[in-house]
């Protein structure tokens, strides 16, 4: 086993020596990968064992180190040794589930009840839901917790029937798509996602408790009943540091 | 057309009136998902017919701006108005594509390789590659535009032999995915994908050309071929400002 890169035989352009930033970065990722699957439950290695392992230097085992506290992945003390401080729950992408279904090994998924109103829907929000500007939408704001942990504030707009509908029912522990189906007597049928790393504004940090500006996931979920009729619209914030979100991908021919 | 919210009819807890933060919040939501639909071509509406829009105080629609500001989507100025500054590009999760696949209708995607060397693979590595830990891998670091826009930092290693023919080819136009079909004969299989929404290293931010702990979509992806085998296993940083990832979810029966 080489202790030492070396080039790859056929490479273009001319191979380089990795500079310390590199390597840190690929010790970072690679860590994170080894927290996040479970790994290191009674601790990290020392840094010069991470070292010998990744064949890198002890400073950049140092700085990768560094990174992952920045991200509050890590603790480190100087007695303690370095620690893994936050789990990451993982969200599957593969199906349409609501967060207490996705979680269920989990933990108990409860939501507070921020806001729950009729609002005439903005003109974009109208489009999406299929009504006219305007119209009223039924509008709900969740905080949900994993136990004690906030892992996502939910803005839910819903078609005004079936929003008067759900919050009939107790938002405080069942997922919206669960009510959803029992209102309309329909499975959902498919939704429509965009995912994108935004840093938190000031307002919802504070309501995640997270600093400000941290790179927070948001989706953007519209969801259609089977009948393909599009009832719910959400905006979704996810912790960054508390959620990672999963896929499989195949190859179309 | 109510001017002002109203209570759900059913709605429990009590329904609340929403501050001003959080009607600021679903303005901007709304406007986020506008810009990128490609809404706004000629700048958006005056403060006061956007507050007209959304049923909400012009102090609202201000805070709601402020916010798109400070992640970078829009410009405004005292004479020029509000403006869209910048453009985001979608990228589908509902198949396994390269970006230039992917991108194919928005421009030339362009890759600058700052790095192809043989390394000795890091156990996790070498776990997920179906190798030992410490065999050669094939790693290569490319940032990838699109025209002159930096959109994605790739770090990839490839099983040895996959990545020795891969790299006997032209790196800077074309996808690693094509490559491999070509120099396997076979085409892809399937992909493990993990996304995560972390805060930009200062490494990362200075290559990307964004600030420190920008937040920036890290992806994780896990490819192999056909036959099952896995060979390529990336680290992808694409900039949260540029890219929003695209999915359709189906409720499963």
């Amino acid at each position: 086993v080489a202790s030492e890169p070396t080039p790859a035989q056929h490479a273009e352009p001319t191979p380089i020596r990795r500079p310390r930033a590199d390597q840190a970065r690929l010790v970072a990722d690679v860590l994170r990968h080894q927290i996040h699957a479970g790994g290191y439950p009674d601790g990290l290695p020392a840094e010069a064992d991470l070292g010998r392992d990744f064949f890198v230097s002890r400073n950049a085992v140092r700085e990768a180190l560094a990174t992952l506290k920045d991200e509050g992945l890590i603790d480190r003390g100087p007695r303690t040794g370095t620690h893994v401080a936050i789990r990451k729950y993982d969200h599957g992408l593969d199906a349409l589930t609501g967060l207490k279904e996705t979680f269920k090994g989990y933990g108990e998924i409860r939501n507070e009840v921020r806001a729950t109103m009729t609002v005439p829907a903005p003109p974009s929000v109208a489009n999406r839901l299929a009504l006219s500007p305007g119209e009223p939408v039924v509008f709900i704001e969740r905080l949900r917790y994993l136990g004690d942990l906030p892992l996502s504030l939910d803005m839910t707009y819903l078609a005004p029937d079936v929003g008067d509908a759900v919050v009939a029912h107790s938002l405080e522990t069942n997922d919206i798509f669960a009510l959803i189906e029992q209102v309309t007597g329909q499975r959902l049928g498919n939704a429509s996602l965009a995912v994108e790393a935004v840093p938190a504004d000031a307002h919802s940090a504070a309501i995640l408790q997270v600093p400000d500006g941290a790179a927070v996931l948001l989706l953007e979920r519209l969801t259609h009943l089977a009948d393909g009729r599009p009832v719910d619209l959400e905006y979704i914030r996810m912790r960054g540091d508390r959620i990672t979100l999963r896929d499989n991908l195949i190859r179309r021919e």
